[in-house]
């Protein structure tokens, strides 16, 4: 097995069976000319691979492999069990995945399979190690890439099944079970293991800890599913890294921080779905996410890739919208720049049938004449430049608590506003943050917290006692802390805290919230932080002072005059809370204030610091619309840095608006 | 069987099998302070209480309702058949209710049975008799509570055959059902009674008249299997009142009207969803309907209560939002004003864990060191001092019909206009006769009508030969009809009454409708009512005069100039009709011009007069911002009248906004 | 069997069977006194002709067909197929029809039957065969009437394999059907025929071209129910038009094309939503529908007939609203000017009952006496003047492609734009020649081009080679042909023709299209057409000059000075591309430009010229507001034209807004 090679990777999904034989040939002449490194091969070939039960066709892709690496092309192989094929519907209609209303689905998409099913899960097992045997000894072969974007939910009675084991290990005893889901509320006490169904279609209301504890296990049972393959393909090739590619969204029930633990290499699909600015903010997050799912591992960190974005548009969910010229290199770099081993996309050429034929690819339908093939060369031989970085660390300057159980579990249909929003929560912690050109790591609840100045938590609705310990033991140390509303509110079975609100951190907090005072959209009362009155929407508190002081009031409302913002010391640090939802310039005024960081600064400009035993690097982007001298001092570099994309010294430097540069030198001596 | 005690029901649903041991000993204690009197206990305890089929344990409900006894509060004690225990799904899936389009559903929330299935009928039946034996020598035991808020609908087998016995009792005749529901139409005709089946899931627009029966199908059905439980706890405890809790919506297929008949005591579960004076309105709508439906039945009156209502909160579906200080008690001494005995509040103590962990308790999460509790101890100090009028007769200034069977009927999928709304139309004339400072009745279509001067009839889209009559005559003996449009419409199977609107009622109202002129959303016209022109929007019509006279007439649009409000002298009365969907302004100048009343008074002041052997009450509730100064001898009271609320004389008092007062006093003799 | 006599027909769908024995004295009369000549008679009434399976009661027929022909009135008499009595759904639940989901519906409305389940297409030939049998020889039948507005959807087991079979005929191989779905994507390669299911509910996106077939599937299964009924009607009385009338909307799979060439009369029922001159263009929108289906065939034109149409109302989805005075005969005369046989309604007498209750009849509820029925029998007076253009040829000046493949392609989920509308891109295109008073012509694609010298062609997706090069030779013989946006974008299988967009169409066009640019809802850019800044919203594309000139270009936003209308020179035509979503009056310019015809015209005068062998008439209808003075020489016609409806002498006729007139005249010579 070789080790993997030095280069970033860059390339796509490669899908050549979906075109005539001689389009190969012209698809290794441009991968030649854009510099392609890696590609994906064989996502969704399980009806090409095995086209009847037990009778496999492997010729075309040793044809595929083959040519490949005779163009010195590296090849992520994917195991193809997302896409069982239509003889599998048939011959095991059992293994087909069940609505809650109990519709079951057929083929003719994608992701059709019952996860819980043994028919499937035996199946998954036999073509994967086909393809072990099979490829396990090919050279072009760099890394495995099980299944694709996992997120099939299924209510089947397998599942009712594989739910019930979850649950007996979860909760020991079925009396365990009864106190965590308070089935004594609407007579719902169990009095037997098999009364336990999955939160299929019901009269009314669902408890929202049945369908807390259903994500949980889905994201486990998935995850048991990838270990299947994964143990497969070790035990054939032990020095080729496996990995699956996560996708993000409320319907996928995976919980990275677990999942993490697991793979050799953590790949994300990342479609932002805003132009401009905002998709830089996106792809910040998404970046910044990843890493930290990366690292935060007990068994330390380990590689990330982008493994998927959009070549040339952006899906906005209602149309597809042309990058800008620049954005597809900007996007790309912003994940490099946070410690991704490349850029990857989705696809390398598009496609002109199926369900996806108006996604975009790397070569589009107009062919490779065009403005979006020459922005890929031209991005292909920039990341060839940047293969110095790859192993580089990343410095944050501050870290935000991400946290998908608490997305979950706020994700229920009865909390006391509909407008409540764990992620936009995060995003906005994150957002203020990255505007004021910091550099944010995540961290999970309930392990070692970091060791950097400032840590943001964002309506954690979950937490359990000892994470909020270990948050107040990290304040105690020295760490400025900022909570925000529905924090700490239950406990991880998502039973409320009594006694006021934010349940576990009202006593680090010096606070008591005795009423929740949700806003109807449109409606605002201010805030007044410092002298600048900001505006609050959606979300207030009525806060009581335990310990804490005053740093905000709210200004009208019924609330009028009442805190609205808290700071309390405790030992070498100190613990904030908002109990509102601000306006992001409110926001980013409360976190400098807190950092004492002086006015929020809102630059435009997104710096992330690599640093590694040879030097250290600055990737700069510029994402408002107006060019900004660069002043590497400032950034903290000596004299003679260079900017590795232009090769012109960094002094004096311009960024236009839009524009990139990697700055190479040292530290700066004070 | 102890009689029911003098003072006013206090307390809410009170669920300590959801908490700790120790909890249940502070609750008497909270309960102590203030000064509950009534709680509801066991509506959701099937699974608890018969863990298992036939086995049942009472040994925890013992010790709450001795504890309750105890500390002297008396106890609601509910059947728990709203929700089968989980055992029950497995026993009998057949029990479960089953969907128009067939889903059949599972528990996992509340409320999920097949009313018409018999083993769920004879398990409701079984477990009613367990704890009427267990229970009915209690002397803590006030009233029974059956189930809660019936509303499940079904589309199951077993429904199907229930409906056709319930068809055939209602048609007699296969020939008839086919008459009564136009079935020639779209070649519907049933040959034999096997082929009817409920409303499922079909192809196109349902017969609504096959939906219609349905509705009053299910109306009829759920009221047998309370029929049941009533039978065997009378059998048991035949001193003891038998109630049921009605909910209040248009999923709820109850007609209020035919149940109101069978209880002992009428209960209802009022969840206004406005905050501020229209909540306050929505509250006087609830209560005169529950008084009107416990008054308006054959035997004579019964007594009443605010069974349900939220302690902190108003629901308004998207949020939750904190009741105003004076809130809580100005919603409960509405109801007391229209003559509840008391006011419940669902529930005790907010709940940590389910489905409605987020709703309020008169205890809320933040504990009793919070001002909802505050609130509450005040409500129970002044309930305790208003016991003197519970018994006492409200007068009634106007009535309203209210027919459940018209707003069925009306929900129909292809009227005239999707905006046509019954209920909008009936609490339009509710309000506007309210801001008028009247107290209203409502009456039902099918009886004798009031002894009051003036009765509105708004869009009442059913009516038989027979009410039409009665509603002539009563007008010839010299009331003051005031009906709206869409009223006459129909015959009660839903069949159009041709020849012109409003069908039954064109010669009473000496007017002839030729066509409607439904208006888009946005789209309004004019309608001058003297010299004031008041605006139309939603719904015109073509109004030819065949005896009356124009009151109003249509400014702009294509009905410019034609009559919009009518008016014929009937005998000693007069008949008015409205033809427009009026805004509030307007439609209250029509009435009040009606009534003879002078000009529309928007007094912001809600009155109600209530007397009995020993005097009079009048209960103002001022649901305006401003202070009012009241004049008790323009209210009808003689000198020496107090407020029983603040003790201070009548005089002279002043009204804060919101603010509630009980004057106590005597007639003025005129 | 009578030849069709001479009179444009004119009537309605007549039940009697709805209403008293009574009334069809009543409806006899009041028959006489409109003119009513034809009606349409038994469509839903197979469950009183059946009312159990083989026994046959026709006596009520006998007596309506018998008492209709007593009359002088002659009957379109239906097949009732579209309503399978009740009996039927409980002898043959397997002949339901199957949602995607799995749901089975039952009767209880109309049009609830599985079009390929074997034991409903054998009932409906048997009720067929024996309504022929029974009145193949009554005098008063005029025309078949098969079923109504096909357009039931199943996805059912029958379904399934009809559509196998349909599949099998279509793509021959079970490769050739894995090459044209591209079932390389996404895995859904067949390696058997069993394999192949409609589209059901499956996990994700469906395969657009999989579900493009099942539309032409479901076309061509209906069509062949259709047909099997036609051979029996046409064995049994072969000198029997026989008809269907075709719905239209979105939900409707049916080829008209491809029917028109199976029917003797092409019947369409005609639902305009908008009232005023909106509804006027929707009319005559569906009338040159209409009459392009009928003529249009290989063998030569055929009659068509407008069925039905809404006497009082125009339904706009979410209310009812009242035709204005004259809309009546307006919109009827506007299918007549385009050709139809006459002007039917449905229904003659609105119903009582039933889920239509509130639809609009002939004879109102409101009865005889009243407006509707007075324009009633105006038009049927003014119709029977008007006989003699009954057989004249409508002359075109322009056509449009029109597609329905097209259109359901263009229904696929993952289209670059949610906003893309085929059906609104006809539209438009038509209203703006129908604005500037011409008259429109529809063509398929797939035959000879018309004698037209301007032929736009909207948003044709789907282009077979050979159609494209039908385009280019009809340009090269010197035609004026105008392509909009996403026109020729793939092959008839849907798939994409990569290279450049518009595909097919690149060279004839001398334009290649890199990239799209879809535009969010409110955004737009502008467009320089001229001097004259007009706007482009929705949709714009990056357009390359490879041989035409741009005629006009975009002005601000990403495309800002690139073309965005062009021209290029072909043989003695001209080829012209449109690549942006413009406004009316852009596109108006574009096409008037184009069409060498000067500035555009908004004459607010719809004129439809047609020409026989005794002379010419011009159908003229003012659909603006004002009043218009027409000029009789301007519209080509000779000295002592006349207005057939007012009698008077068309020179100096002034037509008021919403008027009417027919001129008859002879051509000028010149």
């Amino acid at each position: 097995m070789p080790t993997p090679p030095a280069p970033l990777w860059f390339g796509g999904d490669h899908n050549p069976e979906q075109w005539p034989e001689e389009t190969l040939a012209e698809d290794l002449e441009l991968m030649r000319r854009a510099g392609v490194t890696l590609v994906t091969v064989g996502v969704f070939s399980w009806s090409l691979l095995e086209p009847r039960e037990g009778e496999y066709d492997f010729g075309w892709l040793d044809r595929v492999m083959d040519r490949l690496h005779g163009a010195g092309i590296r090849v992520s192989l994917a195991t193809p069990t997302a896409s069982p094929p239509p003889w599998f519907t048939l011959a095991h209609p059992d293994a087909m995945p069940v609505g809650a209303e109990g519709t079951r689905l057929v083929h003719g998409s994608r992701d059709t399979y019952d996860v819980c099913a043994p028919a499937y899960r035996q199946a998954s097992v036999r073509i994967t190690r086909a393809l072990a045997e099979r490829y396990g000894d090919h050279p072009a072969l760099a890394l495995w890439h099980v299944h694709n974007e996992y997120g099939t939910w299924t209510w089947s009675d397998h599942c009712a099944r594989a739910f019930r084991d979850w649950l007996r290990r979860r909760h020991d005893t079925l009396e365990e079970l009864n106190r965590a889901w308070t089935t004594a509320f609407w007579g719902q006490h169990y009095s037997a293991w098999e009364q336990v169904l999955p939160p299929r279609a019901t009269q009314y209301l669902a408890n929202p800890a049945h369908v807390l504890d259903f994500r949980r296990f889905l994201s486990d049972e998935m995850l048991d599913h990838f270990l299947d393959q994964r143990d497969v393909l070790r035990a054939r090739t032990p020095d080729v890294p496996v990995t699956t590619n996560l996708a993000f969204g409320d319907w996928v029930p995976v919980d990275q921080w677990r999942w993490a633990e697991h793979v050799d290499l953590v790949a994300i699909d990342d479609y932002p779905d805003r132009p401009g600015g905002s998709g830089d903010e996106q792809t910040a997050f998404a970046a910044d996410l990843a890493r930290s799912w990366a690292d935060r591992v007990p068994a330390g960190g380990r590689p990330w890739l982008l493994m998927e974005q959009a070549a040339g548009v952006v899906y906005t969910g209602g149309l597809t919208r042309p990058k800008a010229p620049g954005e597809i290199a900007r996007h790309s770099l912003s994940h490099v720049a946070r410690g991704s081993h490349g850029a990857m996309f989705f696809q390398w050429r598009a496609s002109r049938g199926g369900a996806e034929q108006w996604y975009s690819g790397m070569v589009p339908h107009a062919g490779p004449e065009s403005r979006i093939f020459r922005e890929i060369c031209e991005l292909g031989e920039v990341l060839g430049r940047l293969a110095e970085v790859r192993d580089a660390d990343v410095l944050a300057d501050a870290a935000v608590v991400w946290d998908p159980e608490s997305w979950w579990a706020m994700g229920a249909a009865s909390l006391p506003s509909k407008d409540l929003d764990y992620l936009e929560a995060v995003r906005q912690a994150h957002r203020v943050l990255w505007r004021s050109g910091r550099t944010v790591d995540f961290v999970r609840p309930d392990r070692d917290l970091p060791q950097v100045p400032l840590l943001v938590v964002p309506s954690l609705y979950l937490l359990s006692d000892r994470a909020a310990e270990r948050l107040a033991r990290w304040t105690e140390d020295g760490g400025t802390l900022v909570v925000t509303y529905m924090s700490g509110i239950a406990d991880p079975t998502g039973t409320v805290r009594t006694g006021g609100y934010p349940g576990a951190l009202r006593d680090l907090l010096g606070i008591r919230v005795e009423e929740m005072y949700p806003m109807a959209p449109g409606e605002t009362v201010g805030m007044d932080v410092g002298m600048v009155r900001e505006e609050v929407s959606r979300w207030s508190e009525h806060v009581h002072l335990t310990g804490a002081e005053a740093v905000a009031r709210y200004a009208g409302g019924p609330l009028d005059g009442f805190p609205g913002v808290t700071r309390r010391r405790h030992g070498a640090g100190e613990a904030w809370y908002v109990s509102a939802h601000l306006n992001d310039r409110g926001l980013g005024r409360v976190i400098t204030e807190a950092a004492g960081a002086g006015a929020f600064p809102e630059e435009d400009l997104d710096v992330v610091r690599r640093v590694g035993p040879e030097g250290v690097w600055v990737f700069l982007t510029n994402h408002g619309r107006h060019a900004q001298r660069i002043d590497p001092a400032r950034l903290g570099l000596g004299p003679g840095s260079v900017d590795l994309l232009s090769g012109t010294p960094a002094e004096g430097l311009r960024l236009p608006g839009g524009g990139v540069a990697v700055l190479r030198g040292h530290p700066l001596t004070s």
